[in-house]
């Protein structure tokens, strides 16, 4: 009852080209925090704001793009409830012990139709937001929230064909709402959808492309358009590839700037939005209006938005 | 699974001394649009982003005060469970038939233990925000957000006695978390306490009176701490009196101002604060720093804050 | 002493290709307020936080561009003093008489070296800003701040040749001091010159372009960056076109966004920027970071932003 | 002409009661960079922003308050003007040799009728911003900008006798309008005074007080709303004593909070404000509005705000 189930994005995992420059561009522009550099090389990172251990896993490898998203559920039982439906979806499950990955209990994993590779758990070890429990107060010391000002992860948009199964597994199976959608104008067909587990207009999303597993952008969040502001600045200020922004997103009304990291994996920091609810009737776009759907304030597609995944 | 059961608080039914001085508050100050006044004098309101009929509902009485707090539910089976669940809890349940209440489905309704009356609900006529379903953009047309720029209706906070009985009903009932609690530092009593079914800090709260079915507050949110500066400077211009802000809140980390209609009902706009889950560790404040729990910008309790109710 | 001399832009005077459409634009959509039809047709607007007569002329004509530009100064000493000086700087002064042009004190006219045409006056009828004078309080009713939320006429962009010139009268005749320059990497060539004659970064600027007489953008100013997005999600709203932005100049610092009216006459509103002083060391951008000097969020320099002058 | 003669207030200097906690308030919360430490233990503090070596003087002495204000003039011309004119308006006035303070050329002192001392100097070091002159951008390096964000000084208020000669001096001699004033309902006599020499809402003011040479407050400039509640936060978690706010002026109309060092000095940040010319007319509050015109989100005036002094 209430939230139950899968609660969150709670973990995205990238590969990397050279893990000197990810770090520079993550932990020290955009001020998210190494909490753990494993035996394996691997980088955990979480933002000032999360409780759990880490939110974002880097590995460095020959190509960038995704090694896995992985959510949070509520409970182990919800784990095991999963399991099976997931298979009854017609997906092979594949199960991870307790602590082979760090700092997690044990894991489900599978393949979403459109080709991400895809975890739940339900535990990962807290080490807090830097307040106390006891009277914990609003601002964390000095030094805690810096570079672009990241709250939270947030939501990813994953790439690939077969998307309106991945959106059924996440409607059927893990009981989401569909948000908003982007269809061809002719043809109807699904072209990106929208998926909310919470009050978010979305906690994941899929976007129509040819190639299965692809990365499109992993999604953090600023506490206003101020911030996002004040993060174009820093881009600008330290060069990293603008892709798109300031704008404001026609789906979620969020304040966006999109950027590349130095592997060419995208990010997204945003602010804002609608609050959704499951009754909350679902919101079309088509083709005719591709532009105000992805940038509302100028209405205008951007080309290598819609192409440009890893 | 993901947001199922009690979705939020989807109505606030208030006495006003005087319906006219009422909605000069309401419709023409804070910017809620008057959707129906029933052929018994209550007046129907909703904020602009709400999709459903109404949020605030207004009826002329001799004592300002609260009439019930309505919660609306994902679906009947969830009403129906409900109704049983909640007489298994202890209290009697009523129902009310579909239309007995203007644009409603049928309602079970109950009297919570620290003394308000309370309906659920499934079905409310949704009359939309003023966006189409297709392309829908992110402005409305000009003069749909005015006043206060009020998104919607966010939660309420109830007095009375045996509020950790209510909140107990929430918790184990209604599957709310319990995000924060303000206790005392002696004898540990409960003083406060926040509810959350959603990933806002919280949608429902109490706080210890001795007198039951007391209001505290009702609260509705605004899109950016920008905009409480502009209600607060509005509340100046019209001198709506003003019983604290602005300021932040330490429960909540909310962003807000406090301020009375013209029956003295306390009302809060307020943006801002933290994203909870049910993992998120639940935070305890004792009475030893009452201010900073209240208002952190100061760390100063109001007397007025914590004793004036309806 | 002090604040003397030319105080402002007060006045800038377009040529529009068709009136309704032009005041759809700046008074429906921008919310800028309609003060005078004058019988000639010209439209008279102002700002709401203005407290002379109009601050923008609007003359319907077969091509768009720039009329005049007119410079409010401190009294009628100055502007005798002014024609003088500018007749010793070289250029012919012509006498305009009071009444002459509505709402207006006597001016004095001259061609500037860049071949806009330019204006001083010391009076124009003051007609408030919808505040009382006496306990006058900080928002008007509501309904008076509208549109894009404009406070007042900021500042133009010109463009033509001999823009040195057009500086040193600044200058040399006027007392305004440089605030930046963009400058040739390779030559050192002027190719834009920015000037002020207050604590604001720039009141005037100049761009290098071939033909005299050009016109670039009129710039209104905003309360916050916050408006800012406002307006981008209301020119996104309507479909007015859009040239650059939401981003930050790199020059004066400003957050930003350029549109065009129905006539292809740039626009700009803006909020920030640093505060400069005659002592303030003038800053210098070259070609080799043009984009950062222009948009310095992505870096990139615009095409349209550098070409297209109406 | 256009900016000359006295430019801003450049220097406020302070006398604290120990100069270790004066510099953890100044220094590590509010943000301001000790430029340097003189033999005589003062020490010199300055705001990002600022190009001149310092803008605030701490000396650490048996009781809080000013020891003088100091205006930044155009040119040594003008100081040798401003040294004729005051004496002719009444008041002695002493010469300071170049280097007598460090970092600051030769100066003029002399005494206010409201009987704060004041100097007057057209030269001070100038060390930078932190950002080049050539092609600088818009950001300093992180870590530059930090606690409360200041990004200047702006203004002062002081409390004396005779403020209406204090107002005149300002006024005739240096040239300053007066752009508000808050006036005894019913004798009309004069209890503040807001005078400006540039386009801001004040660079000084006076408040009525028995006693001469008073410190009301030195207040600094942030670059937005969102910033003063940020300071406000901090604020609160450091537990810094709070005058009043957050709140809005009515006079001026800035965004303010207000607060004291550890030696009772009270300082003041702020954003926002009106654009103020000199043909803007004079504003007048009187006393049946007090509240307002100091505090207009509520009306309300504060005691301690009127009679704390230092």
């Amino acid at each position: 009852m209430a939230m139950r189930g899968l609660l969150r994005l709670g973990e995205v995992a990238l590969r990397v080209l050279d893990m000197k420059a990810a770090l520079e561009h993550y932990d020290k522009r955009m001020g998210l925090e190494v909490t753990l550099t494993g035996d394996d090389g691997r980088v955990y990172l979480k933002a000032w704001d999360e409780h759990d251990h880490h939110c974002l896993v880097l590995r460095e490898a020959d190509t960038p793009g995704l090694d896995h998203v992985a959510f949070k559920v509520s409970d182990d039982a919800v784990l095991d409830e999963m399991a099976v439906r997931v298979r009854d979806f017609g997906l092979p499950v594949k199960h991870i012990a307790a602590g082979a990955m760090p700092k997690s209990g044990r894991r489900i994993e599978f393949t979403l139709p459109s080709g991400q590779r895809m975890q739940l758990y339900a535990h990962k070890e807290q080490i807090g937001n830097h307040l106390p429990l006891l009277n914990p107060g609003v601002l964390p010391d000095e030094g805690v929230i810096r570079g672009f000002r990241i709250n939270r992860l947030d939501h990813a948009l994953l790439g690939g064909p077969n998307i309106d199964e991945s959106a059924r597994l996440f409607q059927e199976v893990f009981g989401f709402d569909m948000s908003e959608r982007l269809i061809d104008a002719d043809s109807k067909a699904s072209l990106a959808l929208f998926l909310s587990c919470s009050i978010k207009p979305h906690d994941i999303a899929f976007v129509l492309q040819p190639e299965p597993g692809r990365f499109h952008h992993v999604s953090f969040l600023l506490e206003s358009t101020y911030d996002v502001i004040h993060a174009a600045d820093m881009i600008g200020k330290y060069r990293i590839p603008v892709d798109v922004g300031p704008n404001r997103h026609g789906v979620t009304r969020g304040a966006t700037i999109y950027f590349f990291d130095p592997s060419g994996n995208r990010n997204e920091v945003f602010s804002g939005g609608y609050v959704h609810y499951p009754d909350t009737p679902t919101l079309t776009w088509d083709t005719s209006e591709l532009g105000k759907a992805t940038f509302s304030q100028d209405n205008t597609p951007r080309e290598s938005f819609l192409t440009v995944l890893t």
